[in-house]
């Protein structure tokens, strides 16, 4: 396959239709994510109130829900935007930050995996690993050392749904294929967020195509392909930050050669 | 008039008494609305609790409300501090965020419009249309073609409140003049919370001058000639981002030249 | 002492041991002071639901508590981290941001010196004056001229912790010795939460080291070396900031020349 050219495309499809995004994420990466959402070509919509996200939700054409700085309040507003988006069939995107680490958060996360439709799971290796009953987390990064393919392989048989499980290399565990994508920098793990604007990605990248484990392959892809250029040079992490927003913005005309992804068997 | 000449004076005066300028905004641009404030020499505060807004909105220049990312806390809030500056004479800027993408938002923005001594209105075509009963609006963006001038118009005889509507051309309506301001670059639109910083950047004239649409054209036009600048090169919206504050904290020494106001006939 | 080798030395271990440091933090700051902490080498997690925050908190080196943007919540939040960090011994360094603007932060931040362990107090001048009852704010920024080694010196004995009083000049006082911290930029005050990211790296340093106050002034010393670094040039704010987290990220291969730390008699 040209994963190049699937790239672009859904890329110029994005462009093309500017798919509004409904994110209820944290407070960290909230500035950011929507700066990537709108760089990529997308609308970002921030909005977090139970009295607005279902309608918010049915208005957009991909949800994420990111559990970064939960409290009951978020978690209840992702549940009935997450409800809404179901029943019009919007792609949803989870991203449990923090998962393992302390109860709340995977109690949290399994949760909204329990009673939502989620499409896509995406998470590093020990959050994924602490939802199926593994892997190891200190505060919101991964330290164990489980082989990221069972992990999401795991993953995707205990929940029913594609994960993505991000890292050096990203697995990507879908129903029928499994993906790796072999792009990205160190330098995204000098910058807070860097997984958080990834699952954003995700969700953008469903907003325009049916195949779930495969958009996000694209998606995962496309982002790391701007990572590689923004870290030309090895700039710190605070030039390193606003470069992947200028490459990310820049992907429409730079294009996506440079796209490295690999089909595995299950 | 030499309107550069009056920009100028404006940012004098804000250098010479650094004006508190208190906002209750949305958590996307908190951070960029902050160090916009700073950058145009003015002190920004950012206070929520019930507990402590009248006495914070009490000791500012100017009140900023801006409802991205709302709750009906917020809200509350925001009724308490509005009222607190209402009484000391404080003007009040509100920016609409997502009027018209759900009905809390256009009922929220519409009750604060109701409920408080606003100074100023500013919003993108769609939001203010929506608060006037036309407009289209997706998530937060504007989609569609009513006539800004008109929108402005008809606004600010609905609410009897200065009303800025930004865009291509930025129109502010006010209760004698409306001025035109032909200031501001395409860049903007490829960050998140432009808008947002062209109402705190509103609050900021506003704290320094009593002509509402005077300041806000002064401010608007401003905040758009440090825009073009930072536009020069063309450069990615990440870049962009950090130049905009760079190039709003030289307005004080690279001058204001540039500005491009126009009045026009009610 | 050689002040530039035992920077070395806690930047070194910090590297090293890559110490999980909970923030309970404002939402102007969230996203500066996680990628300052993750620049220093340091984990940042973010996570204020009161169902985890003791758990985040025990897993923690240091607890970092900043009232920038307080709710009653957040507060009470605040108060059942820093029981769980008191109880296991982690230090715990609280900047009461606004203390003297309203008197919710002046109460608030009375009571988390009252009922916490608190190990470092970093305001400003005018910040820590409020709290021993002197002082002027207007909303968080000092503008008044009490002698900063004078207020640092009445809230250590005041409230039994170590104070620092950052400015021009930091003032560390310390139980048995006083600091001061000579290093720093004057654009440190062109940028938001400047401040605030003084106080996540004394977390950073407390976390590395048991003499409180010794690793204050190396804390603030690193930064304000890497905040020099990145001012040189005189770039605007925006550049600053980016560069300032560049520089940051740098220390531990540029190293620590240019401490500058002086010890004075109580």
């Amino acid at each position: 396959m040209d994963y190049a050219a699937l790239a672009r495309e859904s890329l110029a499809q994005v462009a093309a239709t500017k798919p509004l995004i409904h994110q209820i994420t944290n407070v960290v990466v909230t500035n950011d994510s929507a700066n990537l959402t709108l760089g990529f070509g997308a609308l970002p919509v921030m909005a977090y109130a139970p009295q607005e996200v279902a309608e918010m939700a049915s208005i957009s054409q991909a949800l994420v829900l990111n559990i970064g700085t939960l409290s009951e309040e978020e978690i209840a507003a992702m549940l009935i935007a997450g409800q809404a988006a179901g029943e019009k069939g919007i792609p949803i995107v989870l991203d449990p930050v923090g998962a393992g680490a302390t109860a709340f958060r995977t109690e949290s996360a399994l949760r909204l995996l329990r009673e939502l439709p989620i499409t896509v799971l995406r998470g590093n290796r020990g959050e994924i690993g602490a939802l199926v009953g593994s892997g190891e987390v200190r505060g919101v990064e991964a330290t164990g050392s489980e082989d990221p393919r069972a992990v999401a392989a795991a993953a995707r048989d205990a929940f029913g749904v594609t994960v993505a499980v991000t890292g050096a290399t990203d697995v990507i565990a879908g129903p029928e294929r499994t993906y790796l994508v072999h792009n990205g920098s160190p330098l995204l793990a000098m910058i807070t967020g860097s997984g958080c604007m990834a699952t954003a990605t995700i969700g953008i990248f469903n907003a325009v195509g049916d195949d779930g484990a495969l958009q996000t392959a694209l998606g995962l892809a496309s982002y790391g392909v701007a990572a590689e250029r923004a870290a030309a040079g090895n700039p710190g992490p605070g030039t390193f930050r606003s470069r992947l927003l200028d490459e990310v913005a820049a992907l429409s005309t730079k294009g996506t050669e440079g796209v490295k992804i690999e089909v595995v068997r299950q």
